[in-house]
């Protein structure tokens, strides 16, 4: 063990690890040596604008497909670009290790978030720029940032060592941020390429800054589009205010009766399929460092509020949610326009928990609209997402193996934390694919999701990178 | 009278009148052989987009006051652009007929309402399209069209007689579609100037297709923008939503909250200072050929709805509303954005009845928000537009004058009606300048002021000219 080693080699505490883990020296060495291109690198991926959702960025999310496959190439893998309906899916495998070994399934995706509003981002979403250790852009956390992540540790694997112990599939979707509409028919119609023991995702963020954290729960989603129409055109408020349902107003009225005092969704039967969470699992959570004060001052709000009987902490993992999205009707510009509108649409999602569905939450929410709507309009509801909520069940050696590779590269024990968010090829996955999946997240509370101003950490960029190496040998003990 | 009659004059029934009118038919002749000129000067006014509440427009608004003032010369006036702090006034004087005679203040406007949603207009808003005989253009009914009817007028009677038996004022102003927010003090600082003997305005429209009418009320309007602000910057949905409250939704509870089931306006204190109307009153409203199915079924929509307790005239005319005008928030485009915004905005507006003032319903409105805004959220309101409504005293020789006038060009009698929207300086004009108010307009119910694809029938815009003339001439009776 007389050789030196490096700035991250020791930052990862080696000089106290086995054997085994001592190996890795000259995977982290080379690591540590290109850390400069693979910023660079994941720079120009975040430059490409794949916004999945706008039909005005097909092109660009095609691109940044491309690029994706070329990377992956170039990092050792076999890679084929599978086209969809939609966007198209990058494969790349790497099959080494043989039949005995295990193989591992990374799912990740290539695609982005509309920035809107532009005029908040200090910096241009698709221009990153490193602030603060902060890398700045759209995408930089969510996923593109922690997609890359695993590409580097895999060539860091294969550069260095020539293979690895397990084989490697990596799949990255580009359609994530729009319901991922195509994943599932694609996933059904290769499970045999797709066959896995486990599953490995990083699209979810850390507790907090240095403590890693594997990911116990995932919420669902169903997102909606409502819109209420009233007269054949716009008219004028004073001409006709009054003598008709103003389609504003009933869309008002409609979204105020979706939540009672409480801060419960008011709608019959939403709670029928919810689980009431263990004992165990709640005193875990009431355990972590967690400071409603300090999250208070972070958002930047007046005080928190949520559902009654819960805790932050229960209120965005365990607990379901009705929020609006968007709300657009008459006139928003400028001055004083006195105009009746003839139509008001909001957008409006529910955060699901086990074991609820966004097919019977659609069901529950069309029989609440139809029944609370005004006379006088008529309303329309268009899904336009949903995705099934997720518990892992954590254990066996897969999570030992992630749970020691991040206490290495960080330092710490990892701790289990839920997700508000919702990645719903989660569930799919487990299911279609008999595999448990592993949530190893890099990101940080307060990282700017589907926000301006996203970032990464640069240091959980760089940690993660030799995170992820080491669990990617480690999964074969 | 033996001169050959013109199809004007004829369609005016002047075979049936008085000598003293029937001296018309030269201004009538002059009128009916100018009229396509009329209406291709018309269509210059109307083809300069003078949008007042939008700074981008402020030299186009210029422009138009520019263009009027050389009609308004051309048509024989004495005429000076007398700059405010905001958009120019227009000033027209005539005063030939000497101190003996009455003074007639005319009132208009030239500037219009903001064209959005551009999308909806068949032709371009600033284009003037004629089909099925009617003028369409933003700015043909409210208001440029019928303040040129003015002009025109009063072009034909001193282009043929050389003289009128009134002196005329004519007063254009920038600013009515913001809220005239200059034109009391111009009022104040120009008493002498503006002193007349009844004030004239043509800014309202007839009952119903060849049923003149003269005005007997307005309401009154207080415009308000309402922000809710949540936490430093939109976030996650999934990341945090349940443990904030989301400005969405606050701002539908607020809204909400504004009516009670009865579709009464829910604000303490609101309805203590409205005057309930004379049965008198009402039996007139009631005698008016008025059908809600016909109604119900122009507007394009299921059912009508409001108050309780009241017709659909009353409703519109002399009952006080609550609209909301505009909606912003969060994410309103294509696809589904899981974003927890961090801001909501509306535009809200209350159609006002005698005794009601803007002042005090600001302040009755404020203090229900305060009231009812959710906790972890913070409510501005921004008052953008007051004025007070207005009842008229339906009698006296002018309204004689007019009555007669409309009678004659149109051969029928005009009815008195309401209208449910609002001028505001025509109380002002009353208190300050002593002077009765007469509205005689020529738009009809349809006209989609303040909406896409406004008209104005080519028949009123051309009879109107008439009627007007007629007026003008009587008012010395």
């Amino acid at each position: 063990m007389g050789n030196p080693r490096t700035h991250l080699a020791n930052s990862l505490h080696l000089h106290s690890l086995p054997l085994s883990v001592a190996d890795m020296s000259e995977v982290l060495t080379f690591i540590e040596s290109n850390l400069d291109r693979f910023r660079a690198e994941l720079y120009e991926f975040l430059r490409i604008p794949s916004i999945s959702a706008k039909t005005e960025h097909v092109e660009d999310t095609r691109r940044s497909a491309q690029w994706l496959a070329n990377r992956m190439r170039d990092a050792g893998l076999e890679v084929e670009i599978i086209e969809t309906p939609g966007h198209p899916v990058v494969l790349g495998e790497w099959r080494g290790a043989g039949e005995a070994a295990p193989t591992v399934l990374v799912y990740g995706h290539y695609d982005v978030q509309p920035p809107e509003p532009l005029e908040e981002w200090v910096s241009p979403p698709f221009e990153p720029n490193e602030r603060d250790g902060r890398i700045y852009a759209r995408g930089s956390a969510d996923d593109k940032g922690q997609l890359y992540m695993h590409i580097k540790a895999l060539e860091a694997l294969l550069t260095t060592n020539g293979s690895m112990p397990v084989n490697v599939v990596v799949l990255a979707e580009g359609e994530e941020e729009m319901g991922s509409p195509n994943l599932v028919p694609f996933v059904e119609t290769n499970l045999d390429r797709l066959a896995c023991d486990v599953v490995l995702i990083s699209d979810t963020s850390m507790f907090s800054e240095e403590l890693p954290s594997l990911g116990f729960s995932l919420r669902g989603l169903a997102y909606f589009e409502i819109h209420v129409s009233g007269a054949r055109s716009d008219l004028h408020s004073g001409e006709y205010g009054g003598a008709i349902t103003n389609p504003g107003n009933a869309l008002a009225h409609i979204l105020a009766t979706l939540h009672d005092k409480r801060g419960r969704v008011a709608i019959e039967g939403f709670y029928d399929d919810v689980v009431e969470w263990d004992s165990k699992t709640r005193a875990q959570i009431e355990s972590l460092p967690h400071s409603d004060e300090q999250y208070r001052e972070e958002l930047g709000v007046r005080q928190l509020n949520g559902e009654d009987g819960f805790s932050t902490l229960e209120r965005l993992w365990i607990r379901p949610t009705c929020d609006v999205n968007g709300l657009l009707c008459g006139y928003t510009g400028e001055g004083a326009k006195t105009v009746l509108p003839n139509h008001a649409m909001a957008k409006v999602s529910f955060r699901l928990v086990p074991n609820q569905t966004d097919g019977k939450v659609r069901d529950l929410f069309e029989k609440h609209v139809q029944h609370v709507t005004p006379e006088g309009v008529t309303v329309q509801i268009n899904e336009l997402h949903g995705g099934r909520p997720w518990r892992a069940s954590v254990e066996g050696r897969y999570f030992e193996a992630a749970t020691q590779a991040l206490e290495e590269a960080f330092g710490t024990t990892p701790v289990l934390m839920g997700s508000g968010g919702s990645i719903p090829i989660v569930v799919e996955f487990e299911e279609r694919l008999s595999a448990p999946v592993m949530l190893v997240g890099f990101s940080l509370p307060g990282c700017n999701l589907h926000a301006p101003n996203e970032w990464l950490p640069v240091e959980n960029f760089e940690r993660g990178i030799g995170a992820l190496a080491l669990l990617y040998q480690k999964l074969a003990n």
